[in-house]
């Protein structure tokens, strides 16, 4: 069988069949099982790479009946049942499909080419040497206009990537750049988190936001409320209303949709590009032996809106899947109907603020972030990290120092296209 | 005054003048100061970039009369005193060029665009990502031609370089991904030291570079003394006998020449094309006020022959250069003429074995390591950088594992120039 993509709920598959009789090969188009809901304190260069990313055949050293493929997938043949991929074709009886979800840009290229998104590793890196690259700018401009406009930050969307990342660049700026560059006056400097909406982190209870809203104004952040990126142009936002804001860098996060492979003919997609699959097994509708879970995949939870896109929701999917087949594989009946149990869900804002609802539970200030951080620590995939990643925070807690301010990029040899670390 | 190059010759300036009554500019076109006596355990995914790389700002931050500008020079004009930069030009009463080396491949093209160089941070990022590439790839092959290719490494020159990276590779090789990847045999990995003449670390007392050679070949590493290469095609190395080995990596560290500035008119060059400098003052010859210091000198030793391209040669003589510029700033009389202390040298052949020599001492093994280890991590320039590299290094004692195996790059939007993480 074949399960795709290596992250919540494609390792928590692979993991949960690991004593089935079951052959598993697991493709993912990366080398490391990424933990996502850090990926803002990459971009805010508090962490390194390898804090919150992790080899994938590590991870797998203790799952013997699987194998690891690097590879894209280029579409999938229900019928023969073969994955087709950037480095050949896969035969399957079972196949799970767990590729996640990706930035939207709901199909605006002139976004899509001018924005940062902050979904995967190199989104991340990117928007880290961004940052630091228009400081190196402004510090050497004569032009108050142009220093503005690269002083700028426009956010868009206060979800809870938005809110997070707002949070972490605001202590970035006003902790460490602020005496990295003492030519400029970070009084100037603007970060503006825009939403469409009337709050801040609308999936949360409406306390929770309004604590998280602020703390984000304490921290310098101008929130526009009901406001909507009509258009990018170099160096400016143009709001629906007409309005205009001069600024060099915008971070986009107010898209995301299914990252579901090309190829897939014939399969229902709903809102967001994602699969519509059967409540109780998770298959996917009208393909049995096919499976998708997690981002990528519409189930309907209670109240008949699809399940959110978040970690548990994929890590509880993948545990279900990896049921279903080891029961069909031993011929058994299956388990019983999927269920998902909602542990709570919770946001950083920096520097020891956070917001947390767990059950009828609601925490926020400095015991929602040290709760925020004992769950992220204790979930990290691999000891080590969580000890680095710990010591990480340690130093920059009481030196308010941010180590990883590098701008850097693979060169490989000129020539070859053989010489490129990517992906054929 | 203008200091051009944030190495160990170009800082070393800056702190040196740090009381002096001059006004500096610091340019570098990275942002940070790199460790480069380590960069060989990035590239075999040992480290992490921050490890062994330093924010420059951040390092200037004692230096109050230091300012920084992220910048590539584009020419000189020393008859009216001007730096052209890619970012605007600079007035300057002094200048210190203290701009490093480089990977030379003597002007051969095809060298250049098939292999890979081991002297900056892009060309580590980028050889780490091929050495876990290539071994993805021959995981999938079905030919065995094809994967003996693709897992044989051809390091070309058993300078220190090469000598530590050789050892560091048959360490990752056989202690690390052994363990990824079950379905290769790591027997068949070949790791082929190519070097001209007939021993390894020439520069060494040769006791030293023959215990060198015992510890690798201990290590499986295959050493082709008086061998030339001359040709690389795809996938084939040639030598200069004729013969042909398939492979599809090759990293060169046989070749290194000065990392000169374009635009220098007039200036003398000599081998290498290292500027040609005043032994007394370091002033470059021909160019009063005008200081050549490390890699970028030709600055004759006791022996008349150039000092060579290490960091204590470029580190003492930043010093000299800050004493001869404070020196002429206050009326004074210069110091004294320059004269190069060597300290010793060594180089490490993997988990603890190294080779050492300082003054008559020579050691080698488990004592060897233990000075090399102690010597680089007092050098390192931060107390959170050396706590971190000695973690990850205990960490890979303990348990034989490299947890950097991260196949990466930022992908920036993909319209705008100016959304890119480079210099203009």
């Amino acid at each position: 069988m074949v399960v795709v993509g290596a992250g919540f709920g494609g390792l928590s598959t692979v993991k949960g069949l690991r004593r089935a009789d079951v052959d598993v090969t697991l493709i993912d188009r990366h080398n490391y099982h990424l933990f996502q809901p850090l990926l803002y304190q990459v971009a805010s260069a508090l962490l390194d790479p390898s804090d919150i990313a992790h080899p994938v055949r590590s991870i797998l050293r203790g799952v013997p009946n699987c194998h690891f493929r690097l590879a894209t997938v280029a579409g999938v043949d229900f019928e023969r049942g073969i994955v087709r991929t950037s480095t050949g074709d896969l035969e399957y009886d079972h196949l799970v499909l767990a590729t996640g979800s990706a930035t939207s840009y709901f199909g605006n290229q002139a976004l899509a080419g001018r924005a940062y998104g902050l979904k995967d590793l190199g989104e991340a890196l990117a928007l880290r040497a961004r940052v630091l690259d228009v400081f190196e700018q402004a510090s050497r401009t004569r032009s108050p206009d142009e220093r503005r406009a690269l002083l700028t930050f426009v956010i868009v969307g206060a979800g809870p990537t938005g809110v997070e990342y707002a949070g972490a660049l605001s202590e970035l700026v006003h902790h460490v750049l602020k005496r990295d560059f003492p030519d400029i006056d970070v009084e100037g400097v603007d970060i503006v988190l825009v939403e469409a909406v009337g709050s801040v982190l609308g999936a949360f209870a409406a306390g929770l936001g309004r604590r998280a809203e602020a703390a984000l104004r304490r921290k310098g952040v101008r929130i526009l409320f009901d406001h909507m990126v009509s258009e990018v142009r170099d160096g400016e936002v143009v709001f629906a209303s007409g309005a205009h804001l001069a600024a060099q860098t915008m971070i986009w996060t107010a898209g995301v949709s299914a990252d579901t492979p090309p190829g897939l003919a014939g399969i229902e997609r709903t809102a967001q590009d994602r699969i519509r699959v059967n409540p109780a097994t998770l298959e996917v509708v009208g393909q049995p032996d096919v499976y998708a879970i997690g981002d990528v995949a519409a189930c309907p939870g209670p109240d008949a809106r699809p399940l959110p896109m978040v970690a548990p929701v994929a890590i509880q999917q993948g545990q279900q899947v990896a049921r279903v087949i080891a029961a069909r594989t031993r011929g058994e009946a299956g388990p019983a109907p999927f269920r998902y149990r909602d542990r709570g869900s919770m946001a950083t804002v920096g520097r020891n603020v956070a917001v947390a609802q767990i059950g009828p539970l609601r925490l926020s200030g400095l015991l929602g972030w040290m709760t925020w951080l004992f769950v992220h620590l204790m979930s990290l995939v691999s000891f080590r990290n969580r000890l680095l990643v710990l010591i990480g925070w340690a130093w920059n807690y009481v030196f308010y120092d941010r180590p990883v301010r590098l701008i850097v990029s693979p060169t490989p040899p000129s020539e070859i296209a053989g010489g490129r670390p990517t992906l054929p």
